[in-house]
């Protein structure tokens, strides 16, 4: 069994959920492993990780509309709000979804399920730059 | 360090959780590993995963009250409703609870501590087929 | 590539978020290892892990003020309350957040974002004891 590893730097322009199987998918790919296990980190506390519905763009509105409905940026009771009113709403709904996330690859091939994407959701409004860690434990094919 | 990896197939015959945790450590001991790392793959974004109490049925029976209560059915704000009024609700609770689960074990068992279950969580109302990758990374008992 | 493993013993004296980064740093270093990934996983049903910033504590205070609005202990629709009004909120603030975390390492060193931090989110009122299984997997520096 062996290591690879990558930083991908994702550029996300708008809040809400941007897909990046491919990216991951390439990392997996360039590790030159058959079958393994590869372990996605985002680095930041305002954007978060899921792996969510990536056919019908209505699926993702709604469940960011929905966290918006739950976590709303005019909430009188933050204290932490130094950066702006998406401060910590940004924190809360990175806290209810995932920094860290962990996808099995078969024959090079990453295991998602047939409607599943790699998702990384930009809670800040503002345009930002965002670093991913992409970890890759495998082996390579028997021969 | 070597790898062993299986997918199991779960039928869920209703929604709310199943627990499903000695099929995994049936895979650990299959693995033939004495000590290393399980990870579980949920391959669906309408069901999650979830490592809950597992000794009293009401402690499962309140967390999926109140997370219907959290995330009812009939929200008329929601646009994905093609597959009825339990789809969408269905992606928002897997988005809060986890697709992905990783679990030690040493001496070949689970690290659960005494309480814990792992669970699939159907979302979904209509009985259905739930595949869940089983990935174990881990060492052979030292001679 | 190889695997080490150590139970961390943390004293979680009050409710609330209780920083561990530190200590998992630690394991990483005993472990001997340069590069690869580490893997944090919660043997309770009561208390949870999260990601998060680690540098203006009113984050943190904010975070948990709306959990403990969003889950109040005093809901009457709860059944499972032997242990008290605090038990069924703690099962469901954990459901929400993190059993298990995992962090790659490069050099050494947590490759964690700047402003992040890894946390124990004790839910329960009473002060109690909480064992963390720290999973190292990982390679020797290449000479």
């Amino acid at each position: 069994m062996a290591f690879y590893q990558e930083t991908l730097t994702l550029n996300s322009r708008r809040a809400g959920t941007h897909e990046f199987t491919d990216s991951v998918a390439q990392v997996v790919t360039r590790s030159g492993f058959d079958r393994g296990l590869v372990s996605v980190f985002c680095q930041h506390t305002s954007c978060s990780l899921v792996i969510m519905e990536n056919a019908d763009p209505t699926a993702r509105r709604d469940l960011e509309a929905w966290m918006n409905r739950l976590v709303p940026d005019d909430d009188p009771e933050f204290e932490h709000t130094l950066e702006g009113p998406d401060d910590m709403p940004s924190h809360i709904k990175m806290a209810l979804t995932r920094t860290s996330e962990t996808v099995p690859f078969m024959n090079g091939q990453l295991q998602l399920g047939t409607w599943q994407g790699l998702f990384l959701w930009e809670h800040r409004v503002a345009p930002t730059t965002r670093r991913v860690v992409v970890t890759v434990m495998g082996e390579a094919r028997q021969t």
